[in-house]
């Protein structure tokens, strides 16, 4: 696996289980995947030499993020490694805009864009479709960063500024963000996982609720055909998660990412087979597992790093306060805003697993007392699927692509 | 840890999830654990030197195993190394005659016993008990090994005639094996996971059944007070695995373990608390998980060395056949009956279940054929407790000590 985040931390953890090897590129050995996994290289994801040597004598080569450039891609592939998903599937993970054109040309509902490159095109933009308008980072944003809803046209001139390719898209007032997970392998089976909704804040996913709550059953079964069907579109060998939004005239795809991904954390505990193994089979050309559910109702909340308090000692205060409920550390420095761990909860009482999860996510980030910033946060999570338009919704369409 | 076989390497990948540094002693790089620890020491776990390299750094040292001598326990606790179980409790998993006559001293049933140094002895014993006789070895046995039923005299004198230490206890004629898994933390919490029924053949553990089907409440909680009663009389820290012979007159006591079991490897998806994480929580005296079951009935069968086949294409056929069953390989050689890995499946059906982990278990070991001696073992498999006396059964009290 290229990449040593707590993706590939994870994904470690599956690979012992099925007593699969696993080798992972680290840029440092502090990496969160490093620090655990027995066969680990140190190099740079950029640097085809690099790559090389970490594809010698494996199966597959596989990624924990987006970020190794297409060139190397294509250099991988006609060297005859098998990169899964390849690069021609990846592609669309990696750009917004041949993502979108694809997805436009395929028929399926995304918001409106542009690919813009002054304040011209800006404006003529909102012009059509209105303020604000949503400026996007066509390549290597992620979680939250290198997405920006600007109210108007000076906000808009700020990111211009940058210099950076962008892609303007109207700014969707949905009622919920859903994420469908899927599977594909390269002998073509399919396997989607239940439908679960994401709750951002900041761009940054807090809280994941598998399955949706109050998600009618056709709108859950056509998000998971939809997934199977660009999975099976683009090519896809190993996991497709499918970001959308849900808006009173139906479905929109807002973000495809093609590895392990947060909407599928709850899964470890929560499905009888976690995204992380089901991502091995996948490009290991396996058989895929089954992806029911484990309880009726699962919430998975993200831990952000806080203050730099002592994450230990508060460990045992949330162990001792909540002995069902399931905490992960990925062993990351506690920068503030970063993912640093993640805890589930699984049960039938969906506002009881929400209140449980997210005590113990801010307490591992803040401790005994949380700064009053936090109190808004709560409050700004308590939307759900259905239940209209809310201050969690605020934040727009700030959702990053690719939030790992 | 020290030791680095199947137990470590699931202790391993539980400690990766709590965020927790996991080192382990290994005799060489292709032990179970090895494969897939970042931080893993060669050294030999009788040399006071290697133990002290190991613990340095360490918050505590535990174990994989028993055979670490009692003298380097010793030295390592005067050298104020936190071992975990220490030193005077692990003597109980280590010395049968020491752990039979301190369940004597508190009241605690178990097969009558003697220690024996002839064949006087052993003929003195089975004048008063009957033959069969047991004879086991006072230290070292596993898996069935150190473990004898001599059928007369002259059986027994085969077995002297190794010259090792030994034990003889009445043979039990029992109506089931259970198994009570519990934990202990320094500061004296304790947890108790459902009581299990195991299923030998050959002295090796072939199947866990959780909980116990048909076992009556009253005997479960016995069995449950019994095990934490051991583990704060002994002083536990850390798991303690009491295996136990269900009779028609109650409860006896046949083996203690102190350390992750494979009579609780079904908790890694079965219960909300995997026996393994739960180890490094007591050990590290942080607070137990909950061990409620997350499924109505669990079996875990285990997966022994077979013919030597590709493991890794009968791997596919079973993912295929099976997609919700979990499979666990633990990466090691598969010689004819060594635990190579274990299969688990949830549900509700019990006879539906054994069905299919011993299917897949039998597929890993055999191929798609098998050998006629399976089918034996098949249908060796099939008592439950309160069944009465079976096919099963058979195998006597040649349950070895400390089965991993």
């Amino acid at each position: 696996m290229v990449g040593a985040g707590q993706l590939a931390r994870m994904t470690c953890q599956a690979a012992i289980t099925l007593g699969i090897g696993f080798r992972v590129l680290a840029a440092t050995p502090g990496d969160s995947a490093a620090q655990v996994c027995a066969d680990t290289r140190i190099g740079d994801h950029r640097s085809l030499p690099d790559l090389l040597a970490l594809a010698r004598g494996c199966d597959a080569v596989t990624f924990d993020h987006e970020h190794v450039p297409g060139a190397q891609l294509r250099a991988l592939e006609a060297a005859s490694v098998p990169i899964r998903p390849g690069g021609a599937a990846l592609r669309h993970a990696q750009d917004k805009l041949v993502m979108r054109e694809r997805l436009g040309g395929l028929g399926v509902r995304c918001p409106r864009f542009a690919p813009v490159t002054g304040a011209a095109d800006v404006t003529d933009f909102a012009e059509r479709h209105g303020w604000p308008v949503v400026l996007k980072a066509i390549r290597g944003g992620y979680d939250g960063k290198g997405v920006w809803v600007c109210a108007d046209a000076a906000q808009a001139a700020e990111v211009l500024a940058h210099g950076i390719p962008l892609l303007a898209e109207e700014y969707v007032p949905f009622t919920a963000e859903l994420a469908a997970l899927v599977a594909r392998s390269p002998y073509g089976q399919g396997a989607a996982y239940p439908v679960v909704q994401t709750v951002q804040q900041d761009g940054i996913c807090r809280e994941v609720l598998a399955p949706a709550p109050g998600l009618p059953a056709d709108l859950a079964e056509e998000a998971q055909s939809l997934a199977l069907r660009l999975a099976a579109e683009l090519d896809v060998t190993g996991l497709l998660a499918v970001e959308l939004f849900l808006t009173p005239g139906g479905l929109l795809v807002n973000e495809l990412a093609m590895r392990p991904h947060n909407c599928g954390h709850w899964t470890i505990e929560g499905a009888r087979t976690s995204q992380f193994e089901q991502h091995l089979r996948a490009v290991l050309d396996m058989p895929l597992g089954a992806t029911e559910p484990a309880a009726p109702q699962v919430v998975m909340a993200n831990v952000l790093g806080g203050d730099g308090g002592d994450l230990y000692a508060r460990l045992h205060h949330v162990l001792a306060a909540d002995p069902p409920l399931r905490v992960h550390l990925y062993g990351k420095p506690s920068r503030p805003g970063r993912k640093i761990g993640h805890v589930t909860a699984l049960g039938t009482n969906l506002a009881e697993l929400r209140d449980r999860a997210m005590t113990a996510a801010d307490y591992l980030r803040w401790g005994s007392a949380g700064p009053a910033a936090d109190a808004g946060s709560r409050a700004g999570a308590g939307s759900v699927a259905g239940a209209g338009p809310s201050a969690g919704n605020s934040a727009g369409n700030s959702t990053g692509r690719g939030a790992t």
